[in-house]
Order: C-alpha cells, then structure tokens, then sequence
C-alpha cells in the first residue's frame, strides 16, 4: 500500500528543493497575509476570530483575560542561526523520517484497515492515534512557515484515511473498535485508554493544518466528534460522565471554542478541568491523572508530569477565557511549587522515572532524571499560556529555560534521534540507549517536531500598547499593531552565543508604541540603547518598556552579559551537594567525559575553585564541534584516589585530598549524546581547599 | 469462628507465663537435646542427617561443600542484652499481633473457606498463602528456643486448616482455585502467579516446626506436593515446564532434600535454577524475576531484589550440595558486585522503588531508597550460606551489617510496626508513613519475625577442627563439637554497647580444638587475651583461629576498639558527594531533627570537621532513650543561608560560608522513626573549611 523508501525518497527531494525558498526569505509569507490582512480583528460570520491565517499558536483575539495576543508563525521568519539550523533539521528530516518510522510502524494503517485499504493488524498502544495527529500538527505548523507541496499533499491523504474512519455518530478512534467498541467512553476505559487524549490532539493537529491551509476536512471531523458524538452524550448529569485519563482534551477544546465561539466547547473544558464526582477514581488514581478531582483544589504538582502539564495549560487557557480566579490562585500555587522545588535547571520536569511523575519536593536526581521531552514542552506550553495571560517576563525565562535545554535535548543535531528521558548526567556501562529513532511509546519524537515547527510564534506577542520581543535569533517579523499599523522587526544576532542582537523597528509610519523589549533573568548586567542612545535602569528579568515615536529604520541594540556563571542548588537538592552547574546565556552546559584529558573519568574531576575571587572561563566558538557551539573553558583538578577510596565505603580521614591540575572542556546540555557514547555530567563537584 | 481480641489476651498471658523460662534461662533445651543427642552424626532409617532436635537453620551435617555447619537454635539462648529485648518484643508483641492481623485480614480464612470452615470470600494478593507460612516458620522458631504452649496450639490449628485444603493429587493453594484453576502452573500464572513461591515459603515453615516440635503434618503436607504433584508432572521435558516467576522454592527443596536424602528434590532445585528455555520470556522479565535464564549466566544484580537475595541463597546451597564450580564463580561475581557497586551502608539492598528492584552500580539514593525488608533479610540469608561454604569472615561482616542496620530497622522498638521500605533519609512533609502494623502485600512483617526467631541459629557454627564464633552478645552455647565432646561457651557482654566480650569456653572434658573468633572488619584495633595472656597478630576481618587444648573455665576476653568512626561513600555514589556516615560497632548512626537544637533543620546542618585531626565524637548510653541506646555526640555547624540560597538555583559566590557552631546529637539508625515524626539522614555533609 505504501512504501516507506521510495516515499521517503521522494519526500527529501521535495524538501530540498523548497528550502531554499523556506529558510531564508518570508516574503512570499507577507504575500500571503496580504490578502486576508483586512479581516483582522473583524469578525466574519463563520469565525470568532480574525481568520485562519492571522491565528498564532493560540488565538487569544478574543480571550478576555489574556494581556498578550500571539502573532502568526507566518509573520515570522526565523532565518540562518541557532533556531535555524535546528528548524531545518526538523523539517529536512526529522518530519519525513517520522512519517516513514509511523507508517513503518503501522500507525497510518491502523486506520486504512478499518476502511478496507489496509490488511495489517491493529498495532500500537492505545494513544497510537496521537502520534499520528501529533506529526500532522507539526506538518501543519511547518507549512505555516512555507508551503511544502509534497509535505502538504501526503498529509492531507493521511487525512483522508482518518476521516474515513470516523463513525455515523463522530466517534473516531481505531483502537476500541471491533470487540473492543464495548469498552468506549467506560469511565474505567477513560482512565487508562486514552480516546479524548487522541481526540484533543486530533483538534490540535486540526486547526494547525487549518491555520496552515484553511482546509477544514480534519477539523471539521473534530467538531463533529464533539459536537455529534460527545456534547450530546458525556458531560454534567444526565449525560454520561467524563474521565480525562490523560490530559489534554481540555486546551483542544479552548483552542476549538476560539475557532467555532460555541461556548459549550468551553464549557466543557471546564466541566473536565473540575472532574466528574459520579466517576470516582482512588486518589493514588486521580494524582496520576492530574485529573478526576477539582483543578482548582490542587496544593502541588505530582503525578504523571505531562499530564500535570496538559492540565495546567488547559486550566490557563480556561482562565484567560473565564477569569476565574481560583484557577488563576491555584495556576500560581502550581507554577510557584515547580520553580521553587521540582524543576531541573534544564527546565525539565517530571524527575520519577516510577509513574513518569512528580517527585518529592527537591527530589531531583540527575542519573535517574526521567525529565520526559513531552514534560519540558508541556512546561513550555504552560509558561507561554502564564505569559500571555499576563505578560511577566517569569514566565518567558522559564518556557526559554525549558527551550534551549531540556527540550532542545530531545532531538539529536541531525533530526533523527530522540530522548525519552533527559538526564542530567549519564554512564554509558548502564547499557541506556538514550537517543532512538523510535519508541514505540512514540510521544516524545513528534511532540518536539511540533515544537520546532511553531518556535516563530513564541517570538513576539502584540498588546493594546505595543510589542513584546520574547526570543532572540536572526528573524524578521512582519505583522501589524493592534492599532493596524503594518511593522517589520528585523533581529540581528548571534545569539544564544553572543549577547548582542540588533533590532530593527520599522513600522509603517511614525507611531508612538511601546516595544517590551524582555531583558533575560539569567543574566547580571544588559545594556540596551536606541539608536545609539545609552538607556538607564536596565533590569534582568523584565520587559523593558520603550515607549516612544518610533520611526522606519529606529535601530535598538541589546547588549546581554554572557559571562559564565556557575549556578548551585538548593542545599535540599541532595544529589547536587557540594556541586555547581555551569550556564551561559540561556544554555546550560555539561561536561562529556570524551571531551576531558585522556584516561581522566568525569567522576574523578571536579572544577577548581581555589584561585581567585571569581571562576575563570574561558568562552570559545567551535564552528566544526557539534554544528559549532560555544565551549567553555575552566581549570580542573583531578582526584587521585587511594585505594580505598574506590571501595563503595572507607573511612573518611582528614587530610589533603591528592589533586592534579587539568583542564575540563564543557559542551552546551542540549549537545550531549552526539558523539560517541560516553560519560556526562550537569553538575560537577566544586573544589576549593 | 475466631476472636482475635480474646485470642490476643490469651496468648498474651500465655507468653507472660513462659516469659521468664523463655528469656534467661536455657537449661530445659540442655534437657530437651540430651534424648536425641546420641544420635548426632548418625543415620536413622527415615532421616538423612542428624535427627529433627539437632538440625540447625540449615542442616548442612551432609552437605559436601560446606564447611562449616550450623548448631540448633535450641542449643544457643540469648540473654539479656541487645537481641534479647528485640527477640522478647517479637514473641510477646510481634508474632501475636500479627496472627491477629493475618485473621482479620482473612488470610487463614482463605484455607477454611474452600472446606467449609468459613463463608468469607478469598482476600489479598496471590502471595497471601506466603503470610502464614512465614508465620508458622517463625513460629517454628520460636518454638525451638522453648515451648510457648497456647502459641503451638494455636499454630497447629491453623496447619490443621492448611493441610486440609490439599488436594487428592497434593495441589495446594487457595488462590488458583475454583474458576481461577484452569490457570493453575501455567507458564504465565508460575511467572506472576506465586504458586512455587508459597510452597517454598510452606516448606520452610514446615520444616522449622518439624525442627521445633518433631510434629511432620504440614511437613507431609509439602512432600505430598512435591512428590505427587510438582515431580510428576512439571520437570525437564516431557514434563511440563516450571518457571520460578519469584524464587524461594529453590532453598526450600534444597533444604527438603536435607531432611529426605531424595535426590529428586535437589536436583529440582537445580533444574529450576537453571531455568526452562522451553518457557521464554522476555528479557526484561527474566532480569526483574532473576530467575528463566542460567543462574550461573547472570553477571550482576538486577532486577527485583528479594527475588535475586533468595535466588542467590538457592544457588548457594545448591553448590554446597553440588560442588559446581559454575555457581560458585557466579555467586562470588554477584557477591562482589553487590558489595562493591550496591550495598547500603546499612547493608540494605534494592535501591530502586520502581520494580523494587537493584538500581545500576552505584545508585544509591538516600531519600529514594526502596530497601525493603525482606531484601535485607535476603542479603543476611546468603551471607549467611556464603559463610556456611567458606568461613570466610568477609561475609559475616556484611551479615551483622545488615541484621544490625536494614533489617533491625524494619521492626519497631515494641514490635508492633514495621518498614517495608527503609530509606536512609527521611522528610516527614511528604506525607510517607514509614512504620505501619500491617500492609497488604504483607510480606516484611512475617520475615522480620522469622529472623528474629531463628538469631540463636546465626551466632556458632562448628566445623572438623572446632567452633565458630560469629555474632556477639550475653548468650550460651550448650551444644558438642564435630568429634562429639559437650561443649557450653558462654559470652558475657554488653555487646553492640561496648566491645568488650567475655567468653569462657567449657568442653565436657579438656580438648584440643580451635576456636574461631571473629574479628569484625569494621574495627581498627581488637585485642584478644585467653585467661589474661595477650595475643599479638589480631587482624580485622578475619576469623582469629586459637588453637589450643581448652579446658572447663578458659576465658578468652575479646576488646573491640569502638570509637566511632566516619565513613565516606565511593565518589560515584553521587547523593553521598561531600557527606559521611557515622558507625560505631556494627552500628550505623543517623540524625533525627527532633533531636537537634530547638529550630534547625537537618537541610543545614554539617558535621564540623574544621578542628583537629580526627573526629570529636563523644558516646554515652541513654538508658531511657530508645529503650537504651548510645548516642553519639559531635560539633556541628548550621549554614545560615542567604535568601538567595534559598532558591532552587542561585548564583555561586565564592566567600566564606555563614555558619554557627551547634552541637549534633545521633542515634542508631535502626531506631529511628519510634518517636513523633521528624526529619532523618544517614549521610551528613561534612563541613571542611
């Protein structure tokens, strides 16, 4: 029926003969907003919203409590650097091969059985109809950056496939069918099987490939299963209750109410997020789920850490809408639980390999960090939702934290290869494969394909009184204020390996505007001026307001403090006693027992702290290391062991310890596992006697 | 049918009685051997070995390959002191309670129901069958240290419901049956299903009640199993294969065998060990049971770790019977990667809660550590065969290790508690409720008890040039030596308080032998002196052989040096970085918040290392706190953290550390967790500079 190779041959000459049109230009993006720019904020009959083309990531036009408005991901273009040589692998290889790895795996047929088109078997767990809708969204976030005509036509016939399946009633899903439709919508059938969970990311990859094309055929089908098969059967009594087993439902629905503005698709993002008394679950269950009991009388997160994530950002998505404010109190209660005791550095989450969850409070072990790649974008996801309800840079420093390392490692340089886990420090002897191609439990792989497709939509939000500059990378924005006024924002930078990023402004005429220009919370010192004018008051951790008259060609110059810093932990975080972990700009850094002194293993070496007041790094661009990162550079020493000491205990006797001074190399976190396998390290033992 | 309470009171009264006979004296097992000793080393008609009085834990009388061989429990009392307290606790508090708790949960109804003798329906995990039968063995080992009249009548009831539910072909189990019993010995059903692993709990039990009373029902009872049911129809082909889906049955046939002579049970045994390919599993199963693959093709330690402890203790005594060199190599392989890559300091095993299972080398959290109980107790069993092999000393030292520390932690001071878990770091605010009475996968209780039951049975052993000396505390010895001679040893001692042990040894007549005195490897200094001459060449680690002609009234004075002691973990223990723990004896120390100063938290607190050249402890006994124990005091600093360190992640500043002197106070880790909830650590940062 399909054949993988020839597909995927085909595919890649098609995508090499677009990219060059996808990378580097954009105008034929503003070509493209050309026409339907003058539906914006107006409502047409159909759509609540400003129409399918000027939709971001979210559609957040019309959400009442939202302060920021997300712009397009077509408006901006993320052009040659950090993002872009990351984005390229993305949709050079990272999307074709996960279509042949799916239909490999049967995914597309589990469909095309049911139709007639397939002789296979069903395969795959129960969520398998998500990792297909999960790579039409990166698809559909991917052709929003550019048309790929062969990208876009083998997507729609995945559609088709899909579509074909769906029953006279809505239902859609290709697991519980044949002698498993009995067990449907069963409360104990929601708990674990995961229907709404491939439904909310149908919806997801839906209005994606919508916003993409303005094709509504997956869309359409989406809102039937919602509107035929589950708003007039599950819900509040009389209807049968509503298990959200895995969420994820809930933000779908959101971002459908935004799209159709049927407030019960609403509505019934909120009956889920309070959970359904009728189909009690045991506790041990519903701190799993993240669902199952009221959103709003959670203390901290624990459970399942996507799940938690999922339901975080279906309740902020809830609250812009609603204003609610016992989501709003219990979203911060969460979000302050997380940073201040179960986040990584990484901004990964989720640091139990048991249950995939939550640990204990500063439970953060590094070899054993399960730091899931779904868990770092979920907390992604919900700290750009916490962003744009509120617009404090909070939110920003974490959703880049989670970005540029514990999601960013995810994906392997070339676009093939994938984590499941993000450890914080790594030995190869346990025999771990930590990057694979392919899981069967395939979650992690598409989810980051989506994340890179979208990346141009986090760049930049709009507000009543301006614009907000969220990311830094070579990029050019071309959207409009609230007010209408066309503006091109150009991005000049070497960032994240530089701290200079030049910025153009240039509206269409003279406009007095503030530019919220976020000034990173990780670093000491940053300077900004606007055309050559030194500004005062500069403070890490906030958008700075530049409020003025800005005119075609206004030039601002960020200059942000890259100094090395070396980061502790909380004297809690048991595992990191005694260590520190090394940051620079917005990436964390690592060490590869590859990169040190021949013979010397990482767990002998700790970084040398005796001299002088401050570390001593020493910042070098590698253009042939790993793509070409930065490395850092710092004296080391290391410990010469007794033999004792190699014993698993000895008797601890004071005396010097027996050192050799050398020198430790340290590659960026998101770099590690490309080489070839070998020791690695986040946080390294200090010395200082 | 019954009444737990007045059954409860009863017994209670009953075992005030016996208390007083049971405790100090000893004289009525001297009386009670006398009949049956003059068949020591010989044959009787039906018994393979020494006769059911003179049988020590294992009866190795026979056994090729061992080279020492145990004395009877009856033949050693244990007096007032250390063990003495815990082991009145278990047969006043434990033992009881936990028949009344085994009733109310249904567990000896589970055998009454299928004969009518109860309408209660079937209660508790497949296992269940197993939670009486350590029972009954732990009864059958109290038994042997004196006769506690209403407990035996008691037991024998509950046997008399036990044997009555076996079936004409000898099946017995009360969770495969009715319209579970077509899955009975199923490949899939032996994998999880427990079914061996009860009757090797039932054998042992029965065979420690047979040793305790010469009473053989249920001891029939099991043989019927094997003989009618297991070696007819399960076996190497063409029978049907047998999968140890949790090993135990390997010892207990092994130790059949003992009783029998029946070759057919050793080699069983043996078959089992080697696993059935004609049975697969995957790989990932046949790590976490460790057992379907080769015993002698396993490498390290993995999987579920009370499955690999008892596996371990299977193919111990499967080489002491067979000699293989195979498993011998093995079993030192696993040995040594045990204790040099996954041992607890407390000689806990299984880090990993997951699978509950052994964690990779070196992983070894404190706060996360799984521990269980019964793998304690596994890690003590095989040492204990370890030592039985060779008499080497090295594995008496992991054995006291684990029985001082892991396993004494299990059991709450009054003996109505137990652990199933036992981290080495404790943080009440997470809700964990570490001691319980009773939980549903109630495989700890039991096995705590049975081990205190049958402690008499580790302190002595005697081999063809003399005895073993290998645990320490007041007791005496009442048994012979190998060429027949009577022998009483007598320990005086305030033992694991003190080092000092007086020990005067009487043979029935003046004989040339050599007795060996262990000298435990945790000390720096011993000094040994018979009848008041002084012994040079005292090493550590070491059996210290005295071979001399001994009369009635030698005395040999043992002086350990206990000054405590700070150990350090090996570098890549990683969550040990820069702490210590404390030992004095055999014991491991530990702090509990509640008994620092008023206000500080054990998070900031660091033993001072800053002064002299040695630590500072001071010890003194507390004979009011923890039912008597030394504690040990130490200078101590508390860290006072700026705001800024109070965050999860904070800038490194390179200054002095703001600290106050406090002083510390610590308890043997064993006792915590018996006062109000608080804070605990084993490894305590040291405090440098």
């Amino acid at each position: 029926m399909v054949d993988p190779v020839s597909r995927r041959q085909f595919l890649r000459s098609a995508i090499s003969m677009t990219a060059a049109s996808y990378l580097p230009g954009g105008d034929f993006l503003a070509q493209a907003i050309r026409g339907p720019s003058s539906s914006w904020q107006g409502d047409d009959s159909s759509m609540h919203t400003s129409g399918w083309q000027n939709a971001g990531i979210e559609d957040l036009t019309k959400s009442p409590h939202a302060k920021l408005h997300q712009v397009p991901i077509r408006a901006v273009t993320i052009k040659s650097g950090f993002w872009g040589r990351r984005r390229q692998a993305n949709v050079a290889n990272s999307i074709p091969t996960m279509h042949d790895l799916l239909e490999a795996n049967g995914r597309m047929n589990n469909f095309r059985r049911l139709v007639g088109k397939s002789s296979a078997q069903q395969t795959g767990p129960v969520y398998s109809d998500s990792d297909v809708y999960k790579w039409t969204e990166a698809v559909g976030f991917a052709l929003q950056s550019g048309d790929l005509p062969e990208l876009r036509q083998m997507t729609e016939k995945i559609i088709d496939d899909i579509v074909a399946v769906q029953q006279a009633d809505g239902y859609l899903n290709t697991y519980y069918v044949e002698d498993r439709a009995s067990l449907r919508m069963l409360p104990q059938t929601q708990s674990t099987g995961h229907e709404l969970y491939n439904i909310g990311h149908m919806l997801q990859g839906a209005i994606a490939y919508y916003r993409a094309t303005g094709e509504r055929k997956l869309l359409d089908a989406g809102i039937r299963f919602v509107n035929d098969f589950l708003l007039p059967n599950y819900g509040p009594a009389p209807s049968k209750p509503i298990v959200s087993g895995h969420p994820e439902i809930e933000m779908a629905l959101i971002e459908l109410y935004r799209i159709t503005a049927d407030k019960r698709h609403l509505n019934l993002a909120g009956y889920i997020l309070e959970g359904d008394a009728r189909a009690p679950f045991p506790e041990r269950r519903t701190i799993y789920m993240f669902s199952g009991t009221p959103f709003t009388s959670r203390t901290k997160l624990e459970g399942h850490a996507v799940r938690a994530m999922y339901a975080c950002c279906g309740a902020t998505d809830y609250y812009m809408e609603t204003g609610d404010a016992n989501y709003w109190r219990t979203l911060n209660t969460l979000w302050n639980d997380m940073v201040s005791t179960k986040m990584y550095v990484s901004g990964g989450v989720g640091s139990r390999s048991e249950g995939e969850a939550f640990g204990d409070a500063y439970e953060l072990p590094n070899f054993r960090a399960y730091g899931e790649s779904c868990a770092a974008i979920g907390n992604m996801m919900w700290n750009w939702r916490m962003l744009s309800a509120t617009g404090d840079a909070k939110f920003t420093d974490v959703m880049e934290r989670a970005l540029y390392n514990g999601i960013n490692s995810g994906m392997s340089l070339d676009g093939t290869l994938y984590c499941y886990r993000n450890p914080l420090a790594f030995d190869p002897s346990t025999g771990d494969k930590i990057r694979n191609p392919w899981y069967d439990t395939t979650c992690c792989p598409p989810n980051l394909e989506r994340i890179l497709a979208s990346l141009p939509g986090y760049f930049y939000s709009t507000t009543s009184d301006g614009i907000y500059v969220h990311l830094y990378d070579n990029s050019e924005l071309s959207w409009r204020l609230e007010d209408g006024t066309p503006i091109k924002i150009v991005q000049k930078t070497n960032y994240p390996w530089d701290g200079v990023v030049d910025i153009s402004i240039s509206p269409a005429k003279a406009s007095q505007f503030t530019l919220h220009l976020r000034i990173p919370g990780w670093t000491e010192d940053a300077q900004v001026n606007v055309n050559g004018k030194a500004l005062a008051g500069i403070t890490p951790g906030q958008y700075l307001p530049l409020n003025r008259t800005w005119v075609s060609g206004d030039v601002v110059r960020l200059q942000i403090d890259m100094h090395p810093q070396m980061l502790i932990a909380n004297s809690r975080v048991v595992e990191d006693t005694g260590r520190v972990a090394l940051q620079r700009g917005p990436l964390v850094y690592c060490m590869e027992e590859m990169d040190q002194p021949a013979g010397t293993r990482l767990v002998d070496i700790a970084i040398d702290a005796t001299h002088g007041s401050q570390p001593g790094f020493q910042s070098e661009f590698k253009p042939d290391v790993l793509d070409g990162v930065v490395v850092l550079r710092h004296d080391g020493v290391l410990f010469e062991r007794s033999s004792g000491e190699r014993l698993l205990y000895s008797q601890y006797v004071q005396r010097p310890q027996k050192t050799k001074r050398i020198p430790l190399l340290f590659i960026p976190y998101y770099a590690w596992a490309n080489r070839q396998p070998s020791a690695m390290e986040v946080w390294t033992p200090l010395f200082r006697s």
